[in-house]
């Protein structure tokens, strides 16, 4: 696998697990012991697999020792750059498959089979590997873009149908990023359920995604931040409630579309037809629902400035959105994010 | 730091350490404890600096969770990928560094500033970090070059001439490999102290580095192999003696050679113009010397079957040398090595 040569993965869409693609005497399987469990057949006959249990811990950076001392004893084969490592699992499974991927004998051939909504949308595709350190997020990590991506309509479908709401999130932010037709497409679909509805948009996602991956692969130019859309409080949320992290994105895409219409960023007919969408898809804010306990200002400064996305002084580039299609990444204060939040009643003070 | 746009790294030649070249209340100096112990003036007002012991036990990835704890713990800035890690010490310090470097939010900044001269003539170019698993060598890695390398005379000659020895073999290698006069000049200045002759042809060794890898950064052509040159045998004197790399290496280079005329490879000519460059320069073969004991014939051979470079098939591939400036490399059975180096002594059964 060649980063230099190939930054975009080959996606494939295959309605059942793809058993021809792997060589189950040489490729080395790391997958969620719970995504087994579901699909035994998988491992069937597979000579080196390595279980995993999915979730933050696994990518805690604690345990990498001692995770690369059992996979050296468990792939017992000669291990070269061209060697195989597949990848099954949500997106700790990925980032942590990819992460030892991309550092083993200096990077051997990475292959992801998402086995959920959310990774299968996003964090498959884009060569981000992650660890935390020290219970932080993602300190640690690697460029390093998987050879292929298939994505299984009947490993996605193992899931209960609230995991692909999960993906909602990403699916609209993909489609407010889209200049096209994607967010009109989706709403004129919102009575398929919601893996129906995630299945059918994927491709047009995931497309977009590389398109501006490609743009700027190893985050330099800029032009990828403009995917953190709803991320920046979306983190906030998924720290402080411990809730999936597509539902959090989902929540601060609100925040971010209600804060750029109400900079005037946004024009009132585009605001409206977002909503619009949003009310079709049965989208509610978590502010609105009884219930719903805001965020401690303090602590909210406090996970904010533990984001590794802050700037040097302090400030976070936020991306705010003019029309469906035109990001606008602007640097704002801290505090200047904090009051906005507490207005539309996210926070507290 | 891209490794995608930029495999080289800038190479600068100083006479005294280049204090304006960077910010010390920024910057985070890696620095091995015995060489800030002989030249304690390099931390100066430096506000960030994480002390190691450079050597094989730092590059134990057991211990670098600790190690990226108290990096994080010591470098209270903010860390983007701009920020900068400068890298001080010998091999395994550069191995160590380089690792965290490419590894710490995805990447930032390395420049290294070797104070050893083998460092200084070759771990420190050509982008390759490394650290050990459960006791075997460089089983994890990355690709990830310097920005620049600062090789500073002041620095170097603080060590030991002997130490200025160490990095002979690996000049010897260089001058093998070059197609030019480099073998015939460096003969010529046998009369230098070993660290003025090795300064001396520091650049046109670490020229011709740079153009062999740029010709396969990623060792997938196989040009780079041909650095390996010396190599094969040398890790197994290495592994098994404990003794210098480079010492090993130079070693290893002798064997290499007499196994290229042993084979017809190399002409007779040839042998003996660079048998006589290694008398001019009071380089003796260690099978030569009184109370040499050969290493067990099966002991070198799990010890090269640990190597990393072994094939998938078993074979090893070696490099020969038809000619000065001429290398090729040819795959050759683990058996029919172990019986060379047992005809040259080196071994045995």
């Amino acid at each position: 696998m060649n980063p230099i040569a190939n930054f975009k993965s080959n996606v494939e869409f295959c309605v059942t697990w793809p058993h021809s693609i792997f060589d189950r005497n040489k490729d080395l399987l790391i997958i969620d012991s719970h995504v087994l469990q579901k699909n035994l057949s998988i491992a069937n006959d597979w000579k080196f697999v390595y279980l995993v249990s999915g979730g933050e811990t696994l990518k805690d950076l604690a345990h990498l020792p001692e995770h690369y001392l059992n996979i050296l004893k468990t792939w017992q084969t000669p291990i070269s750059r061209k060697s195989r490592i597949i990848a099954c699992g949500g997106g700790s499974v990925g980032d942590f498959a990819g992460f030892i991927a991309s550092t083993l004998k200096r990077g051997v051939e990475l292959i992801h089979v998402p086995s959920t909504w959310l990774a299968a949308i996003d964090s498959a595709h884009g060569g981000k590997t992650a660890l935390n350190v020290g219970g932080i997020k993602n300190q640690v990590g690697t460029f390093y873009p998987a050879s292929h991506v298939y994505l299984v309509r009947s490993l996605l479908t193992t899931q209960p149908d609230e995991r692909a709401s999960e993906a909602l999130g990403e699916l609209l932010k993909m489609a407010l990023l889209d200049k096209k037709q994607l967010l009109v497409d989706i709403a004129s679909s919102a009575d398929l359920s919601r893996a129906d509805l995630v299945w059918k948009y994927l491709k047009p996602a995931v497309d977009l995604k590389y398109q501006i991956v490609l743009q700027d692969p190893l985050e330099q130019s800029g032009v990828r931040k403009i995917l953190n859309l709803g991320h920046t409080l979306g983190h906030v949320l998924e720290s402080h409630f411990l809730k999936p992290h597509g539902d959090c994105v989902l929540q601060g895409l609100m925040f971010a579309l209600e804060w750029s219409f109400y900079k005037k960023i946004l024009s009132q007919p585009d605001w409206i037809q977002i909503l619009m969408v949003l009310r079709v898809l049965n989208i509610t804010r978590w502010t609105e629902q009884p219930g719903y306990k805001p965020v401690p200002r303090e602590l909210a400064q406090l996970l904010l400035q533990q984001d590794k996305k802050i700037n040097s002084d302090g400030s976070v580039d936020f991306v705010f959105l003019e029309a469906p299609g035109k990001p606008r990444v602007q640097a704002v204060q801290v505090m200047e994010l904090l009051s906005e939040a507490e207005r539309q009643g996210w926070i507290c003070g």
